[in-house]
């Protein structure tokens, strides 16, 4: 070979430092350069929350690798044999020529970088919406090392007392935990009817009451309309008041930086993310593309969708480097499989909401299916509140969601790979997972959930979401709301409006219930709830449901 | 309807009540009989070790629902309309005539009872071998609830310092960490050369060790030949000398009660338990079986294999229930996924091992992967050290196995979805699961491992098992042992015969490498091993492997 390739990636977080280093592999003679703007490389951007909490004490953990060797140019240089090129800004793809316009952002001198082939990783920039006084003092993104020593600063000053987080995702959440964790008053606002939009309302609004009982105050439905302050930001202007704020996050999401890829005239998708095939590339053939600048497919409607997630563009940049290498692999897409530790809760999610699959027109079965994580007689047995979501006509998977202390994400990365397999509920519910008492019930929590969904897919259960039970409360609606749990545990929570009658004792009592009103009968979790109901039919009552997932997925308020 | 459908079901764990409580959900006026021999059911028999350990409290809530509802006789009438009758024995099925001859234990009376269709949830007995002197006093098995009571009267007299445990199996390793917990020293003695043997052997070695770390001795290729004592055991005789003992807990396995079923003529199949098809039927069409007293087919394999687990004795009954009531539903088969924590260690697996696999005919890769099972900068990450075997010609997953104290359950778990879906390693590499610096790295070791196995499989990769490198050392080949870690990493801890040139110096050091000689390189877990790997074949080293698992995986002796 008389010249080596010469392979350019634009970015060094996340899918191109991988993609650089696959490249190499596959090639060792390869010529790579990787052009980032920032100081700082191949940090872990997620891990940000966790070191402005302070669980991660040093910036440089961030950036080092498992055994501790930070990951900067020298040892991009050594170890990977890939040259890195940090302060350094891509201005201008020459497409007919082959190179790139780079500018060195400490001397100002520009220079021209030819390819062979070209990785774009220009990832994603935060959202900064054109609020009156957006630029005061103090109000942050958190997207960068830069953001997160801004906000450790001020926190370390203690001059961060009132916080405010614009923006309930994943991110917002996050940042809110580790102020929380670092004694600040904290108030998420979000404009949405609920924080946590990857999950349906209930699952959501059960992790907003468990930061309220961590004292975050989470107001929804609300639009901040300005931020006050001289200088420094000291209040937040919403249409539901004004709040004090010594600092503010601004958490309403990513847009994907596109602006070189555009300039070049390269297809832009209809989610605004640079547009790529199942090899990553882009609409030109020499140029690859890959992490939070390019949009997915959604495995289960097909359809285009941009999910950030640090995850994803690894795979990516796996994917892009052998094809850039003349080799043949593919990503096939996503499904939206996310976690987010808020407090001690595990909130996680893959495939659609029901929200989703409705508006995306499938017929949908959904369960609520909570149990403890572990069998129940562990006393480190944790509280999983699981959501299943299934397309009846198929009986394919959907989607699942889970919201608690317990284990959730390896309940809903089991669903993640049912969907990506296209398995029905059916299947799911005879799966041979891992069993033993400090892991799980003998009947583990999805295989229960999908149980469920087949016993409502079968018509053997009907059921009612706590939302319609609440409307039906709300609307005057005449209908027996059947508690049948034990005495005890009705005096110690019970919801307004029931009636109490324990299941042993349902068979003995059935004529004190009017036979010609529906009933809606649950219990802690609604097993016994759906044991009630199957009674009350044989006995003749024509009108019986079973509310979703009992008390325990109540979201509403409860009598203690 | 005149008469309502007569079910009887014989034996009350798991499968048992799970089948007559399916039946009456489905069936509210059938006429269900559950027949028991012991005192009690639908115990949690999984739940006997944590009972021993103290960490279950009473032996109620092992019998109780999870809202502590204990699940006796007239619970199951009351609330289940399921009639049972506990302390009878069946004795007899007259398949002619379709009735079963049963006898009160109380008071030796017998009498007949009809049946419709006949459910047999015989479950399994603990093999006592005819060991000399077996049956002295504080011998034990581990299967009832008396076992486990007979073991906690001598843990509580404070008799029991010196504990063997014949086998060491799921429940023999369960048991250990019981009474090391409870302060006994404890022998493990394995007559197979090694522990856990659903394992393979380093990833059991690794465990082996873990165990030895909480003190107690484990002793494989060993072989129990008689126990002594005056009326109480008081020492175990092996082929490896004589170890004193307040108590032996045989564990050597069960073997399926398939007594009554023989007798009637059933099919019985060639694992020696009960033959069923995929309805949970048995050769006569009248009669179902499930749990412990059937076999099963292996998914991966499709021969019939005897896997007695919880998990699955649930499911068996909920599909016998189904095809008993007139519906059609199957169970599909297992893949002999178990998961057994071992002190703070999590070990588990699902599938085939590299040893079933190679004995099954199979062109195997294998791959170790060890990695932190979070974010490394996470300081809750802990390792977890899996093990993924692919089937080298199709690139089908055969089966995962996990040790170590990260989080191996939810990465076995995710392997066996995709063995049920037939998935590829490849599929593996590109699927959507969650991720969270809190729960997982950005390239989740699962993910990781597909891609390692997929680098072997394409020839990027040329892997050397631990247990390989450690014969040719054995045998004195020649050969260089490369250790490609940082200078402070090999201070701490080194291998034998190892030559150490870190990774960033290795291009610059070459020359320092005979190229005749094979190298073996390695680091903490070898994905810089793989790295200088790739280095030296660049630079012409034609004889390069890589050693799989690195240092973490390496289950001899370190020196320190």
């Amino acid at each position: 070979m008389s010249q080596p390739p010469k392979f350019v990636v634009i970015g060094g977080v996340a899918a191109g430092p991988k993609v650089a280093s696959k490249i190499i592999r596959l090639m060792p003679e390869a010529d790579v350069t990787v052009v980032e703007k920032d100081e700082f490389l191949s940090y872990a951007g997620c891990g940000l929350p966790y070191y402005i909490s302070g669980v991660v004490k040093e910036q440089k953990e961030l950036m080092s690798t498992p055994v501790g060797v930070v990951r900067d140019p020298v040892f991009f240089q050594k170890v990977k044999n890939v040259h890195v090129m940090n302060r350094t800004e891509a201005m201008e793809i020459d497409r007919s020529a082959k190179r790139v316009r780079i500018r060195n952002l400490a001397d100002g001198q520009e220079s021209w970088l030819d390819y062979d082939k070209l990785m774009l990783a220009t990832g994603a920039s935060p959202v900064v919406p054109p609020i009156p006084n957006v630029k005061l003092d103090n109000i942050f993104s958190l997207h960068g090392v830069d953001d997160a020593e801004g906000i450790k600063a001020l926190l370390a000053e203690n001059k961060a007392k009132d916080v405010v987080i614009v923006g309930g995702g994943l991110i917002g959440v996050e940042v809110t935990e580790a102020m929380a964790q670092r004694g600040c008053r904290v108030t998420i606002v979000e404009m949405l009817p609920q924080s946590l939009g990857m999950m349906d309302w209930e699952l959501a609004r059960l992790a907003e009451q468990h930061m309220e009982s961590h004292g975050v105050k989470v107001m929804t439905s609300t639009k901040v309309e300005a931020f006050e302050g001289d200088g420094k930001v000291s209040a937040v202007v919403t249409d539901k008041g004004t709040l004090p704020a010594d600092m503010v996050v601004m958490a309403i999401g990513v847009r994907p930086n596109v602006g070189l890829a555009k300039d070049a005239g390269l297809d832009i998708g209809e989610t605004g993310a640079i547009k790529v095939d199942d090899h990553m590339c882009t609409s030109d053939p020499d140029i690859y593309a890959g992490g939070d600048c390019v949009e997915s497919v959604d495995l289960v409607t097909g359809k285009s969708c941009y999910v950030p997630l640090g995850s994803t563009a690894n795979k990516h940049g796996r994917v892009a480097a052998v094809n850039i290498c003349g080799g043949d692999d593919r990503f096939p897409g996503v499904l939206g499989s996310t976690v987010c530790k808020v407090f001690d809760y595990c909130v996680a999610r893959t495939g659609l909401t029901e929200t989703d699959a409705r508006e995306a027109g499938y017929d949908v079965v959904s369960v609520l299916a909570p149990a403890p994580d572990k069998a129940h007689f562990m006393p480190d047995a944790k509280p999983l509140l699981l959501k299943l979501v299934v397309d009846a006509k198929t009986r394919k998977l959907l989607g699942a969601q889970a919201t608690g202390p317990g284990v959730g994400d390896r309940r809903v990365d089991i669903v993640a790979m049912g969907i990506t397999a296209g398995m029905t509920v059916d299947q799911l519910a005879n799966v041979d997972i891992c069993y033993a008492p400090p892991f799980s019930p003998a009947m583990d929590n999805i295989i229960t959930a999908a149980n469920v969904a087949r016993n409502k897919l079968d018509g053997l259960m009907v059921g009612v979401s706590p939302m319609e039970v609440h409307q039906m409360q709300a609307n005057g609606k005449d209908f027996v709301f059947l508690d049948v749990r034990s005495p005890g545990e009705y005096e110690q929570v019970r919801l307004a409006g029931s009636t109490h009658i324990p299941l042993g004792a349902l068979r003995g009592r059935l004529d004190e219930l009017p036979k010609g009103k529906e009933v809606i009968a649950f219990c802690k979790i609604s097993l016994r709830g759906y044991e009630a109901a199957l009674i009350l039919k044989a006995a003749g009552f024509e009108n019986v449901r079973v509310m979703d997932g009992g008390i325990v997925m109540w979201p509403y308020e409860k009598q203690q």
